[in-house]
């Protein structure tokens, strides 16, 4: 479709800015924007520490999965191993060493699957998800003081059936399922 | 795997809750927990208004997709048809009354195919993805005044592309893709 009257989206101006909470994971500003109408509007923007999530699968096919209890659902989930980059660190890196500290696994060959943005209307947030492969089992998982999680290997299968039935509802886990089926897997 | 000396992972204790920003997009709450080891921490929790999104499938097996600027990005991006749920509404009747106000379009038959979180460690923001079918464009679009954005008809085929090439991240697009994935589409 992307009829002949539709005009492209422009970029937006950007009049004024006003950081309203700050700390180290998150930032909130305030955007004073002028529109493409010509009228002024103020813009809630969050920025968040960008991430690196890891989908690691064995020669079963199977897939490394943790579960966590995440206090801002108040609910124990299942989450791709991964975290935030450190300062220093690339995307990757950082998801070699997610994957070592919480499962105790390294891998062979990674791979760049692509990213995943957490809600591009409200958040300059990203996760960079990587496809490892090649696993062994190095030493028992080193979670930092302030993380609790078990970790299981898991079928897609069994993964696609809990996404169906809205079981898993993570953003970066939906976010490897799409990548899995853009590669045919 | 989960092997027999995993623990599960256990609710954490709330101490206190201080609100250090609000406002009508987002909440920004500090939590002091106890955490499972019994050691306090604070905790930066965001809360979002919950929203809907509309996968529109023509008979043809295209899909409806915005093209829309984004200030937290500073890009212009492919999204779905959605938006926040009002008060007095359900994600369903937000995402009727977004297809319509976004792209003109009503749809017959609808479902629910299960929701996206935006980032479980971080935010407690949910949104409500449904299947609509049977679509008849009824009317113009009639974006609010705050927004911008040209709507288009595209193959699956071609927006698995572009999600295996990077080019779409938004979360609410590549968790579509995962559950039509579950559904053999």
């Amino acid at each position: 479709m992307t009829s002949r009257e539709q005009r492209p989206p422009q970029k937006w101006d950007v009049i004024r800015e006003q950081t309203v909470y700050a700390d180290r994971w998150v930032r909130v500003v305030l955007a004073d924007v002028r529109l493409p109408n010509g009228r002024m509007y103020t813009y809630t923007t969050l920025w968040r520490v960008p991430g690196a999530a890891v989908v690691a699968l064995n020669e079963q096919g199977e897939i490394l999965l943790l579960q966590e209890y995440r206090h801002p659902l108040g609910e124990v989930i299942y989450q791709l191993p991964g975290g935030l980059v450190d300062a220093g660190e690339t995307p990757l890196s950082t998801a070699q060493r997610e994957l070592l500290e919480e499962t105790g696994y390294e891998a062979e060959e990674w791979e760049r699957l692509g990213s995943v943005q957490d809600n591009p209307g409200l958040i300059d947030g990203a996760t960079t998800l990587f496809l490892a492969r090649g696993l062994k089992r190095v030493t028992a998982p080193m979670p930092e003081w302030t993380e609790f999680h078990t970790v299981g290997w898991y079928s897609l299968d069994w993964v696609k059936e809990r996404v169906k039935s809205g079981e898993m509802t993570d953003r970066a886990v939906l976010a490897a399922l799409a990548f899995l089926c853009t590669r045919g897997m």
